[in-house]
């Protein structure tokens, strides 16, 4: 039995990378992304500090603003609204979690639509329901990308998003929909769930369940994502990243598949990357 | 054979607004919708008659501002700003369709997402995929109130929306999502869809296509709602208005039916004033 081909998210992503060296280049100016910290988490600090490192890779100029975990909301308003109106500043991102005292819905609302490189403010998700030109939250856009990457058709294929997050599973519904897929959307309510996921032609796992989808689960010859990103132990109580699927199982029967990690993840980076120079691309247009 | 319970779109509008009339008495003071009409779209002044009658009923004052067919985008654009910031106007509408000359993308976006109450400003929809408080599209609102009168339970329940549109299908689908249903989104391009619709708990036509819906693809007793809005011809010549759904056929099959016309479009009146009077409501409250 041929086993399925591995969408490789680090050789996409390095693909990715590639071309937006060269389209920074040719933007010819300065390139930059400027990322919000508050606080000191130390996950916060070192996804900044891995931020900062891919974006010098492709010629992003990368900027932290740092204030104290003891900002009020109304500090860090201020300073959106400040990068907002700054017309040098292309691309803003807010690193989560934020300290309690600062609403998070409402800082992400405040970017600037067409700044907000992870497309957290509700008009960009909006806009892709409305089927307009938008800066798509970057996750979701490696999932689909990673689908495109198989040459499948999207239009008339049937897609199962397992989970309907609305970081992940939401969005990405809404994307297969704009891409005239039959898309239908599961949870943990979901009755003849097998039933559903075996009719698929592309299989989205968003639940955060390790070991949720099996090989009897999945289709023949089926492109499956992965997005799950689970911490387990082994039985030696060495813990280690799994996604949502039992990858040795399905890449029996699945046609494609995405690793964890090495899938989703680092293609999740390039599409921040993305989004970031197509913001600046778009400040070189008049704005209409 | 028992036939569908059919959904009364009147009666439940009716119901509607009788609530809207007490709650518009406990708000106190005025309670208004200002709607911006351009050019002389005869259908458009007909619909804005309508509403103005509509919102006397219930208690809220309909301010019409209008501009000629030759105002250009900015003056427009001046309009809606001049209403957004005017403390005194809580629910602001834009009439479609709107002169060739006004960008209606760029005009929808503009208006205060907290005023807007057709739910057209992206970040209204966008706020339902990450399952905040906001403003829903009046269609799509109508819909979830009509399968919520008959009682079923939405969460685990299998929802399928055939039809993806901007306006109707998507926002639907992803309400549904919210609601923890499981989504089935169907096209014109979805293989295998009678097998789907069968399946369905609650099957939504959203389609534009008279008769698609026929009795041998829905299951017995589920909720039927019918979206579609459509100009047909008999065989004397005589036109009239038939849903998406074979209403004869299908009622004898379904457990509750949406007749049309009298189903969802007296009801997407009755949202719309509901989301006028939820606007004056919101502005009661401190804006954090």
């Amino acid at each position: 039995m041929a086993t399925a081909t591995i969408i490789d998210g680090v050789s996409l992503a390095n693909a990715v990378k590639d071309d937006l060296f060269r389209r920074v280049e040719v933007i010819g100016g300065r390139v930059s992304l400027d990322a919000v910290l508050i606080g000191d988490d130390q996950g916060s600090m070192l996804y900044a500090k891995n931020q900062a490192k891919a974006c010098e890779k492709v010629g992003i100029e990368y900027t932290l603003h740092q204030l104290p975990e003891t900002a009020p909301h109304v500090q860090v308003e201020e300073l959106i609204l400040r990068l907002n109106n700054d017309p040098k500043v292309t691309a803003i991102m807010v690193q989560m979690p934020l300290p309690k005292g600062v609403r998070a819905d409402d800082i992400q609302s405040l970017i600037a639509p067409y700044k907000d490189v992870e497309g957290v403010n509700p008009a960009n998700i909006g806009n892709i329901v409305f089927g307009r030109r938008s800066l798509v939250p970057c996750t979701a856009l490696a999932v689909m990308e990673m689908i495109e990457s198989t040459g499948i058709e999207i239009k008339g294929a049937r897609a199962v998003c397992v989970g309907a997050s609305t970081i992940v599973g939401k969005p990405v519904a809404v994307l297969l929909m704009q891409a005239q897929a039959t898309v239908i959307s599961t949870n943990e309510y979901t009755t003849n769930h097998d039933e559903l996921t075996l009719g698929a032609d592309i299989l989205i796992s968003a639940a955060g369940v390790p070991n949720l989808i099996r090989s009897k689960m999945v289709k023949t010859g089926a492109v499956v994502i992965d997005v799950g990103i689970n911490r387990v132990e082994d039985e030696h109580g060495k813990k280690r990243t799994v996604g949502d699927v039992d990858f040795d199982g399905v890449k029996e029967v699945a046609g494609f598949i995405t690793p964890v990690p090495g899938g989703v993840g680092p293609m999740t980076v390039a599409m921040l990357l993305r989004n970031t120079v197509q913001a600046a691309e778009l400040n070189k247009l008049p704005r209409t």
